[in-house]
């Protein structure tokens, strides 16, 4: 198998070090894995010109699975719209075409204390949001900014058009609802429906699809009611499914529900289980080139690849494993540690679960 | 002063009913007021056919401000959307062009215990949230679900239009300065500026209006990173300006943090500080009719309505030390109450608010 490094900016390449010391242990247990790497985002916009140069296109294309460390950085916010990293990743994402993205929120026992919420709301918090990456409002035509004739007189106005068609829809919900009938059983629909036409669609295609996955109870909510209930009470939930801009929004305010953001791994991907795997968490520059980073969600990222794109179980829960032993063991690094823990750096945390596999 | 009286849906008419009591009491002191009460919602749909009633939209044009309950309930979520009871709020709205929603979220600390954030995370929050209220994706046109020809074929898309005009912007974020700068002087505009040409506008416009606001610090904060904030730290926030659809999300998501969303109050102003207040909790159908629901939001939605409508921030200030005693006293409906208070009805706790007048 074929893997695409796009280590990326600020903390990117400390982190993604660490995960693939973890996959080069088990290529030395008889793992098949070949690496390649190429540039995405701001150092890729410093070398070539562009956040996803053709180079990186075609080694992306070619990968069975692509790991990414995180883009992004203050010295490339000011840049035009085409050359910031953002775009780079929106780019890999729709040309890759993954879809589905899965994003687990979990909490540890041991970092419970982690939370900004009271133990007894969160404790065992388990929750999966599968957010739709390719469509709606991020890509969605026409968009733009121009001069136009409105009530205030000739004046600019920005647009963006949120859009989702009916096969879109289905096959996110396909995900969801397989991944629910793996887990706890409950599938929570988040939508818009009482104001946007375009989640109204969502909502009949959920409905309709639900047919499907008699064993799968499905729900609705409302996004502004879903931002209260993930905070009230996260536990009702098993897995989540929205587009991709409530998703953006609410994968992350359940992320850190967790306290621990730098533990939360990601997936996305597409109708053949081709994927693009990345922490949760972003690049932060303000700690990049130090080695204190926290690199376990990359590592756990590093595991999601082996499972479904590799459709390595076995591989997959060795790693998880050896996550859940470090920090049983008391190793944590700056963001998750509290006293009576076991400070560690970046590299040490990857020596911990190198040992601990 | 004319006020038009929206009682609305479930537990719309207890609770607005204990606020006019309030009202009156102020009246029999001095206060020039008088009411008018008018159909919206459910009720006027089942009395109309029509969710926002002619009736009451010239009453609502003639008043001087408007106070409501709540709207809906399930009998009538299944009628088509034109006829369903949020229609009805959303055409108030923009018809009085009550663009500036202006949502507290206050932590009492007689009811620190409610939220499900840890106490230190959240003792003594007080932000404001600042909600566009008649533009963005809520009435954006085009919109519509149409069967169109797409990458799968011919088959249904949903869509809708999230756009802006600048003085559309601008006067949002005046009213958001002008309160910072009443406050901590702090003011933060959530956008997702790195994916959205809308938002790019957005941020453009305040930073625009800044200059004119020296003595506020403005900073800027990313959609997704914004919901995750408020769980992480939500003290760090003073006034938060955002659009239409961010705004409902995070409004809510910022009333839960309190744990005590009956306690809420709502004012959405005009140009001219015409207004209409209202609770920021819902219609509850499932406690409706049964005298326990919480008035005290609709109690101090109609403080706010002295403050902003009527200008008369005394008699604002006597309602809010009332409801402050009675919650030192002890008093507590059903939905904020915990052991070692006085659970009380809807209408004895409108009681507990008048003596303490
Ligand atoms: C960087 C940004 C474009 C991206 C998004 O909004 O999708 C990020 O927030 C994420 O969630 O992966
Ligand atoms: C009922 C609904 C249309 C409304 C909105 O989305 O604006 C409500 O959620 C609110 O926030 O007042």
């Amino acid at each position: 198998m074929k893997v695409c490094v796009l280590a990326g900016d600020g903390i990117g390449p400390e982190i993604t070090a660490e995960a693939l010391r973890v996959l080069e242990a088990l290529r030395a247990d008889g793992l098949k894995i070949e690496f390649e790497h190429a540039l995405l985002g701001g150092r890729a916009v410093d070398a070539t010109g562009d956040p996803y140069p053709e180079a990186t296109s075609k080694l992306a294309r070619e990968a069975d699975a692509i790991l990414l460390g995180a883009v992004g950085g203050p010295k490339w916010d000011t840049l035009p719209r085409e050359q910031r990293p953002e775009r780079g990743l929106l780019r890999i994402r729709s040309e890759l075409g993954v879809f589905a993205n899965l994003r687990p929120a979990i909490l540890y026992p041991e970092l419970a204390n982690a939370s900004s919420l009271k133990p007894e709301i969160v404790s065992g918090l388990d929750i999966l949001i599968v957010r739709e990456l390719t469509g709606d409002i991020y890509f969605g035509q026409p968009r733009g900014i121009e001069v136009r004739d409105t009530q205030w007189g000739e004046q600019r106005v920005g647009w963006n058009t949120m859009i989702y068609a009916e096969e879109e829809i289905r096959r996110i919900g396909r995900v969801a609802f397989e991944a629910a009938r793996k887990r706890g059983k409950k599938l929570c629909s988040v939508d818009k429906m009482n104001v946007l036409e375009c989640t109204q669609l969502w909502r009949e295609v959920m409905i309709d699809l639900s047919k499907d996955y008699p064993d799968v109870e499905l729900s609705h909510m409302l996004v502004d009611n879903a931002a209260m209930q993930l905070v009230k009470a996260p536990k009702q939930f098993d897995v989540v499914v929205t587009g991709n801009m409530f998703g953006d929004i609410l994968s992350d305010e359940a992320s850190m529900l967790t306290g621990s953001i730098g533990m939360l791994p990601s997936a996305s991907l597409d109708a053949n289980n081709k994927g693009l795997y990345e922490p949760s968490h972003g690049s932060a520059p303000d700690i990049a080139g130090q080695g204190v980073a926290n690199p376990l969600a990359t590592i756990l990222s590093a595991a999601m690849m082996l499972r479904y794109s590799f459709g390595n179980e076995a591989a997959a829960v060795r790693i998880e494993n050896a996550v859940r032993k470090v920090l049983a063991q008391g190793y944590r690094t700056g963001d998750i540690f509290e006293p009576g823990t076991t400070r560690v750096g970046t590299k040490q945390m990857g020596d911990a679960v190198l040992a601990a596999l």
